[in-house]
């Protein structure tokens, strides 16, 4: 499979067209930005990482029943997807306060939410991807009612299996952002990515962060970090 | 019934014990803020104009079935109302794209909305009093679902009562904040103020701002725009 024209480029990945109408190639970058791109940097082996830890969240989510737009990893940094609709929704998972919702409603980092709190971002760039609420989702018909219940409870789903499986490996999934495409025939499925660039993970013992708050807040060690990240999740060592 | 000791005191309002137990005064100030009280000022006579637009609406309200704290008006500024505790919410409900709704989703200021837009604000001057969605009102427990539900029902007949009144009189009712309270039988009800501070009124010709806006953005003649909305409104002349 070769890439044809590219389709679009974002922050963090490039997808091309490919010789199939309805399959496109993803590239991960090694590019990373923070506060809506005010704040530039690379991370070293971010691109093959983050497409081995995406192409592993994926797969374990579709042995639990939940459709992705993956079709399969084709080199280090490159997988084949479905084409789809992205929805233009971020859906943000939280389990712990921190960032934006910490700020938002006064409560300490690492605070542990009573239950699981879902928001909706509008993926604008000039807008700086605002929070909305479900009435704005209306107005703004960036979904149907029903696709809306349909992506809550897959992301509490997600939440579900992906928290469970870190708790394992002794990580804490503080939050997470998902965003959701719809194929040709109207499927809603799991699109764009999961990674240390798009989660919040804590170790559960030191509650060390192992994801981009690290280069957001110059940290240091942002690259270790990734890699501990790849060990922890699929048990392998990095290269 | 005399004012007994100060409960409350708001950046638009003062709360007053009476000798009776389950019932306070609303004395209605002069004093304006704006920009979570970054900007500060005075209106001549506004205290008085918005307790008699408050009472106007609150009692055309209450014929059109809607229950409010309002018991009776007691002088020019002050009213008797209803004990009750206020749900922390602001409500605010939309018709036209204004204020940080038309920053938040880049619409035109004064851009028609297919359907009303409601929002909740978490009543917090600390936090600046931030936009929450259904999410986070459950997890800070600032209502519960059913309370939610009445609120949303109510909200969106008030927006109808007052559209269609206002309309007739040749304003656009923009958007508006409303808030609720819950008397000791847990019964919830109307509170708070329906006035050019908690208002965007504009003429529906001219589209001349008639509400705080003109405080908030220097635009002149604040006063004359009070009380033209409380000639509008009531149909007398302002003394």
């Amino acid at each position: 499979m070769e890439k044809k024209e590219m389709l679009y480029e974002g922050k963090a990945k490039q997808l091309f067209a490919t010789e199939v109408t309805d399959q496109l190639i993803v590239h991960f970058k090694d590019d990373a930005t923070a506060f809506n791109g005010q704040k530039k940097g690379q991370i070293k082996e971010k691109g093959k990482i983050n497409n081995k830890i995406t192409n592993f969240f994926f797969k374990l989510l579709e042995a639990e029943g939940i459709k992705t737009h993956l079709i399969r990893e084709l080199n280090q940094t490159d997988s084949l997807v479905k084409k789809v609709k992205i929805i233009p929704l971020e859906v943000v998972m939280r389990n712990l306060a921190a960032g934006s919702l910490a700020k938002r409603i006064g409560f300490t980092e690492g605070k542990l939410l009573r239950q699981p709190v879902i928001e909706f971002y509008y993926k604008d760039d000039q807008l700086g991807d605002p929070l909305i609420n479900i009435s704005h989702i209306e107005l703004l018909k960036l979904a149907e009612h029903q696709e809306l219940e349909k992506l809550i409870a897959l992301s509490h789903k997600i939440n579900y299996i992906l928290s469970k499986f870190l708790k394992a490996r002794k990580i804490d999934l503080v939050d997470f952002k998902l965003e959701f495409g719809k194929t040709a025939s109207g499927e809603i499925i799991l699109a764009d990515e999961i990674t240390p660039d798009t989660c919040r993970f804590w170790d559960s013992q030191t509650k060390e962060k192992l994801d981009k708050d690290r280069f957001r807040r110059d940290l240091g060690n942002v690259e270790a970090a990734y890699q501990e990240m790849y060990q922890r999740i699929t048990g392998q060592k990095w290269q």
